[in-house]
């Protein structure tokens, strides 16, 4: 932690800084600049709030050096961490994809999407039983119905499940369903359901909030870490912009961000991220250019019909297509260099 | 709901579309412009899905009519609603300042912190015993003990209780001891809780989410409003925009915005709305300026030692100063016409 | 400058930077932490790049120190500017108010207009004769007759007139007609017009940029002030945000933090800043509220017919009435403090 | 346009509605639902404004429902335009790659990274003489020497030329160099500098505003459009975002849009929109991958020597491995869909 004194601190107001710090247990070290006098601090800076020293006479600004997460840092892990979730392994270089119906609906529509999907070559299934949605006047989703449909589903094609869980007091429930438990977008910041989640032993996949900072997005991850959950997927699915052509703003940038400062695999969610079915296929390609470790990617037999989330979901013809196309741009970028 | 054709839309593209809406037992109406058809659906839209219209052929855009909420808006309700916090009256044409400290930290800290806010005037005392932190090392408040000192500066003062719930399995725990129930801004989209919290029988404060629009915000107020709980109380409290020299952008703007299109009375919170203490007090004038019926004011007797959120808590001084400044505003605005 | 070295740089690498600082003939200065070492870099940090040290090896982060401006920082020069304008002061502690509409459109306009906001308590006139507009088919302002209708109703008023300026090419002509010549918010990052205005002899009204930062806004102050032009007006006119009941969000912070940070007087827009007339009452009694030392409010005899901006003008009653009402709020908030 | 009316809007205040919009020579429709009457206007709404119907009595709403611009559009030419720049075709299909420096600096420098950008496969040279830069202590650029030095530059290796044009005033200077002219960021809504280029005979690359939505990116290319020049090439080079990891938030939703909405050829500026030389080769494979006609991307020598934008600059090396990469992205999602 850096403290930046005034330029109309004299040295009493430095004197008064230092020994603040010294009373912490801490060490601190002067640099006396051109025009004002900087004070570092020795130790560990996780442990300190930044008010201790901000409020202090003639302080203008106190700047963290440290990262807040140290789990979720690639410094504190190297190489890349994998997670397997029922058999399928994300992170491990080749690219996963998860697919199915925003929200389960009935066993035809979910019985007829996970073959769909997995013949097409998704590799888990994916469906909502619980539903957070804006209006309380819309569906809100079968809740364990929809989980025994999934479970249903998973038996009829061999898929993994994908499902979301929305509150701490369930996440015994459907962890007995499900093998990849859904924090969603809206809880990304819901501490108690991400203390709950760090003990449940089955992996989490973890969106990332509309408005999430990815200094925030990796301390929720931290959550889930230092609760012992080892099996984090971080998933990108827009962000709140000014824009108005896409109901979100994917941010594609998250993905080499993500793999520059963390060991845990991203995937990328572009049915939410986009909004519109018109756009999943290319920003899709263009989420395995970018280096994705996985898609997650909304598929409807009757888009029009769907209870929830239509206008972004995929006929199975695109479904096909798209993983035609993602394919080729995964070969892309893994052919060895002299290729 | 309006549906656009697309120009190259054919009669008979248009006859589907019509076909369709008569289907789902609604009425069509046609408007044939220059250069395209436009649709008119006549019957309640708030039942219909865009999706049901939009992935049709040729059909270009999609535009709804009507709000989504009808029980949070003036046009439901044209007088305002008036909240009663333990005989405070929210919205009643006079501010309501709601005063204390971030956390709950010691029977000390709340009972010395809720005489100084009484003394300079606050009508509610504010605390928190459950907080929602970023960092997982960070103090996450006294639970239910914090609750129990927050009854005894009630008893100690008079002033009645705001505090956080964060999840529905401890809203009658919070209830027990709350006067008004606080949903924090990263749980204004948690749906269980908002259903819970919609038979508990205590009025509710609303915070708003940091990237929530304003139809999602009365949407969310929807949710009380349509479980039961007619003592919904808003509160702006900052957006996350580009900007760097606050935590978050407090937007005043919805304030007129909010008296304009909704019943239900508003308070703004610059302490997190700003992040800063020397940004307070003049955006708590501001606030009244704008027509808020209230403030929330962070206060703690010493904020370089708060356990959580120091930077933006006022000291006592600093808080009889905004008591006094704020007064002037609200006399000055209420003042008859030709004073 | 801070320096920040990986937890992997070796002392040889620590080395290979604090060489490069001393070529550059500035001093390092090392603190060794627990987990990294950091190197203050000692002099003046405004004549360096990033870069310069951020491409080295083993550089994680290079955290400026000093603000990017100078003479327009509040540390330069710590009582307020006041800037004189045909007589006015702006900034002087006395709330002034600049009236007029969007776009000149005829002699009859102007001067009917300038007539209704002088006799309802306006300082200056505003109005504009080359307009930047979206839409190439929209009314571009009528040019230098425009002027010559200002300076008529200057004439037959007295106000002051203000009115935008957009090229360098076009300074000089607007600058024999107008008494402050206003920067739009698409052109505050217009160097060569900043350039111009530094040597014009008559001060400028800066408006913010849509996405302009804080640090950004005020170098474009710091190119009228290093050029030699001392006579600058700020102005807030809102940001772009993803919040859709106001065409731009104001942002009042911006009026207390530039007072903190800053010399210059500052003046509030709301007309533009809400795009919305039944927002700029409201809205204007919170500018002066939050410390504006003026506004710029659009008024029009009949909005409904204006040429520009119409939605967001106010009429000749609705001025008088704002009038009356952010003087109550003035003399609440500049009331000694024992009133 | 359709105009909705209130709830409260009695039959004669449609009347006085449909009366104005008669008097505009223009046909009213009436729609009467179960709540509200809605009003669709037959005509050409690009010609009315907004204002003229929405402050008349008891209109809630207005929505227009035409896009505001013609010519930019799909609709008006359904076929991909072409632009060609000095032989090289823009939108034809295959990926065109532009590259340089940030700045022209020195005959050595811009010729030296010419022969290196040739050689890795590029297709046109950028660099900048007039530079827009937020310091007014920072470098402005060569000016005029450094249009020829690029023009030397183009001698020696063929290369067709992409440089700046910052003002209307110098447009005939730097067309006389120039193949291809750029519009930067800052000067998206220079409407005088947009109407100095439609007529300059030579194409024009068009940046995205920090803060632009993609309407008013295509009004800005309807401006040059509407003057005659159809050589319009558009660049997404990131917006405004709370984000922290990159300088901008690189938005690549916006190329399928625009292919969507519009027939002009877009381009992506990757070392802008992230600011990041690490980020800039996975977000060049994405941009490939999201279907843009071309890729902008800064190389230098030195990077740390540069006198702008260091940190986003690619070396030599990097920028070879950069074109290894995109041509394969670019073939895999060209290759015939049986391949």
């Amino acid at each position: 932690m850096i403290i930046v004194m005034s330029a109309r601190a004299t040295p009493e107001d430095v004197r008064h800084v230092v020994g603040r710090i010294e009373e912490l247990g801490l060490k601190a070290h002067l640099s006396k600049g051109v025009e004002r006098t900087i004070i570092g601090v020795i130790g560990d800076e996780r442990l300190l709030k930044k008010e201790q020293f901000s409020l202090l006479p003639l302080v203008e600004d106190v700047i963290p050096i440290l990262k807040p997460y140290k789990l979720a840092s690639r410094e504190f892990k190297r190489e890349n961490t994998v997670v397997d979730v029922a058999g399928v392994k994300i992170g491990d270089g080749r690219l996963t994809v998860i697919a199915g119906p925003c929200s389960v609906e009935s066993e035809e529509q979910i019985l007829t999407t996970a073959r769909i999907v997995r013949n097409a070559g998704a590799d888990l299934l994916r469906g909502g039983a619980y539903k957070p949605r804006t209006s309380p006047y819309a569906f809100q989703g079968l809740g364990e119905e929809g989980l025994r449909l999934l479970a249903l589903a998973r038996e009829e094609t061999g898929l993994g499940i994908v499902t979301e869980v929305m509150e701490s007091s369930e996440v015994d429930l459907v962890a007995r369903y499900a093998d990849l438990l859904q924090v969603g977008a809206r809880n990304m910041h819901n501490t108690k359901l991400l203390r709950a989640l760090s003990g449940v032993g089955k992996p989490v996949l973890l969106k990332r909030n509309f408005s999430a900072t990815l200094n925030e997005f990796l301390m929720s991850a931290e959550y889930l870490l230092s609760g012992g959950n080892t099996g984090v997927v971080l998933c990108e699915r827009g962000i709140r912009t000014f824009v108005e052509y896409t109901r979100n703003t994917l941010d594609l940038n998250l993905v080499p961000a993500v793999k520059l400062l963390s060991h845990l695999p991203i995937i990328v969610d572009p049915s939410h991220g986009t909004g519109r079915h018109d756009l999943v296929l290319p920003m899709s390609r263009a989420a395995v250019a970018a280096g994705a470790d996985g898609l997650m990617i909304e598929v409807h037999p009757h888009p029009a019909d769907a209870f929830s989330d239509g206008e972004q979901s995929l006929t199975p013809d695109m479904f096909a297509q798209l993983m035609h196309e993602v394919k080729a741009v995964e070969r892309a970028i893994t052919a060895p260099a002299g290729a």
